[in-house]
């Protein structure tokens, strides 16, 4: 089952209307850090947080009447559940969505409070899957396959049509692969419209589903580590997406874990824009230096969904700030006199850093019994600030040892 | 010297390609926890991240041929001077900008970078101010005032003429206020153009300056207290815009500190977009019911700034998990004999709660020797989980006091 252009602006103009046609504004601070010329297609700004949308209101609005009266069924514990939930009930089409035990709570409520019936079974996503097709069985449900139906595929091409049309001078566009729907659609897009626009994709290091499938020759079930681009970990590429996608990618690449982190943070404090680690990861490419030929290119990047737990993002921005030299822990030895810590907390301020928190050992500090250690946690402005620091802190009687 | 529906048309040609004209986008999530119908104006996305780039641009382009060459200057912690930088470098305008010296390095050196010669120079706005006056005076440079001087009103204006194109059936408009520039040429264009619109100014608790000109009839000088909303903190309402808009805004309402930092939060996890505690307090009053009367109304929130720093989002994001019971510390007795602890990480484990940091404390923990506290701060789902959770630890043997 090809799709093809034709395909794709036909689902552009089935969603029309129903699903925003998100900015794709120049990031001049990206830019400079990236040594391209960024612009960022804002998908987490659609209604649910992701471009999940696209193929799913496609998918609905292609369904035969029958169908869309009986309604539709999918497993997915994330975001195209939520894209789903939200068009069935604008459309008034009944979805069933099978969510595995551990799909956040706040995803569950919030696939129930957009109209969805929840089923949560599975300890994972193929138990998820298998009740979900037995559900669809029993009640003559449609099953909408997240990344892998032609429909759904047609529809996230659309995503290229409008970044096209926003930045026609547009040399590459960085595209984020987990099961491949996303990046089908967009090659096809690009590649029948501009074939000379380089369409890459990204995947995290604890993924790899796409480059694997690359290798064998077709998909393969890739091992999943855990990673904070969890959106990107299904257990495969999809056989149709990646039929359409492997000759029209023209390279894929990889970025880890730390670049992935401190991607989410530049995108908070640079762009202003929240995103899930799935969407960081074009970003973090560049940041990484992997795609050095884009060197002053102009350079889509998708972001593609911002449903990120703020827990998460909190723990995210801590890492960031560790690595700028914003957040710096180290351990001093203080003596377990009378003033001891006055002094150490005094030189600590006087050198401009704000402490977050110290904890005063007195158990574990060496041979020394009237030597105390505090591990302390503090704020400052960077690493040249944290070398002044510590310079401060031996200057004036308080060796140290970095970390704990 | 007034600002007019007619100067503010002008400006809006006069930055059109210059300033980014950001988008306006319905949220439905927003809309469901307010009870309004919430479209967010994102001048956050603004590409030195806040609307002053508006005003800032209109007043540089409004410049004599001869200023134009000798340069401007201003005295500015924040985005006014991010703003004029910025446009300098793009108009080829010379600008000094004259920070104080708490000023976060961040922003002077994001200054110096777009350009701009920055003088580091007083310990609060007053000093600062007086330095620009000193060096405008010798060196022929136009002082550009922040939020008083009518081509900034003008230009600040600009964004109500695109909110009212973007969301034709606007009901009201909330705006923060904190010089006064930005409601000054909110109001003016909108009571010019749709009168039956309402202009609602909010203020932080700790900043009140309109409120507290409209008490006085005339610009009076505010204690300032520490607030999330520094951007809303000059000593004083401007003259000029507290004559444009004191007629002209239909309701002035504060915010605490508390609804500011879950704003911050909700806009965060919802509208997936990151801003300063100065543009947070729109929602912020709508999500503390401040406003009743507008319920089910069409209500457009400007979003003026992102320019938030990560660690205080960080610890934004903290404070607000905890509101939502997604993040709880308590402290539960333990026996001190081998088995103690693991049993209670053991109970937690098993209520589906993640462990953040445990503190195992011996010596403060009351008169029984065998007795010792733990003080835990764990990651829950919401307040339903948090009293299971201490429902099982009571059950399973491990008394507890809430937090510290």
């Amino acid at each position: 089952m090809p799709v093809t252009l034709t395909d794709i602006r036909a689902a552009a103009r089935r969603i029309a209307g129903g699903v925003y046609e998100s900015p794709c504004p120049d990031s001049i601070p990206l830019s400079e850090i990236t040594d391209c010329r960024v612009a960022c297609k804002l998908d987490n700004l659609q209604r649910t947080g992701s471009f999940k949308e696209r193929g799913a209101r496609n998918a609905l609005l292609r369904l035969p009447p029958a169908q869309r009266r009986r309604g539709v069924i999918a497993a997915s514990a994330g975001n195209h559940a939520l894209g789903l939930a939200y068009h069935g009930q604008l459309l008034g089409i009944p979805v069933t969505v099978v969510m595995p035990d551990y799909a956040p709570l706040i995803k569950i409520s919030t696939c129930q409070r957009l109209g969805a019936r929840v089923v949560v079974r599975g300890r994972d996503f193929t138990e998820s899957r298998a009740e979900a097709d037995a559900l669809a069985a029993r009640d003559g449900l449609a099953y909408i396959h997240g990344f892998d139906a032609p429909d759904i595929i047609a529809g996230q091409g659309t995503v290229a049509l409008e970044m096209l049309r926003q930045v026609p001078d547009l040399d590459a566009i960085l595209c984020p692969v987990g099961g491949g729907g996303l990046i089908a659609g967009v090659s096809v897009a690009v590649k029948s419209l501009r074939p000379h626009v380089k369409v890459i994709g990204v995947e995290a290091t604890h993924t790899g589903n796409f480059a694997a499938a690359l290798r064998a020759g077709k998909p393969v079930v890739v091992k999943r580590r855990a990673t904070l681009a969890d959106g990107l970990a299904p257990l495969t590429v999809g056989a149709n997406a990646f039929a359409l996608a492997r000759d029209r990618v023209d390279e894929v690449i990889h970025v880890n874990e730390e670049w992935i982190a401190l991607a989410i943070l530049r995108l908070v404090e640079l762009e202003k824009t929240v995103v899930e680690g799935s969407s960081a990861v074009p970003l973090a490419a560049l940041m990484a230096g992997k795609l050095p030929a884009l060197r002053g290119k102009r350079v889509g990047l998708i972001l593609s969904g911002g449903n990120i737990d703020p827990a998460v993002l909190g723990r995210v921005i801590d890492k960031g700030l560790v690595h700028d030299g914003r957040l710096t822990r180290f351990t001093a030895t203080v003596t377990d006199r009378p003033g001891g810590l006055a002094g150490l907390t005094r030189t600590i301020a006087d050198s401009g850093a704000s402490i977050r928190d110290i904890v005063h050992e007195r158990a574990f500090s060496g041979p020394d019994v009237f030597a105390v250690s505090a591990v302390c946690t503090v704020e400052t402005r960077d690493h040249a600030h944290v070398r002044a620091l510590h310079r401060a802190l031996k200057k004036n009687g308080f060796p140290l040892r970095r970390g704990r």
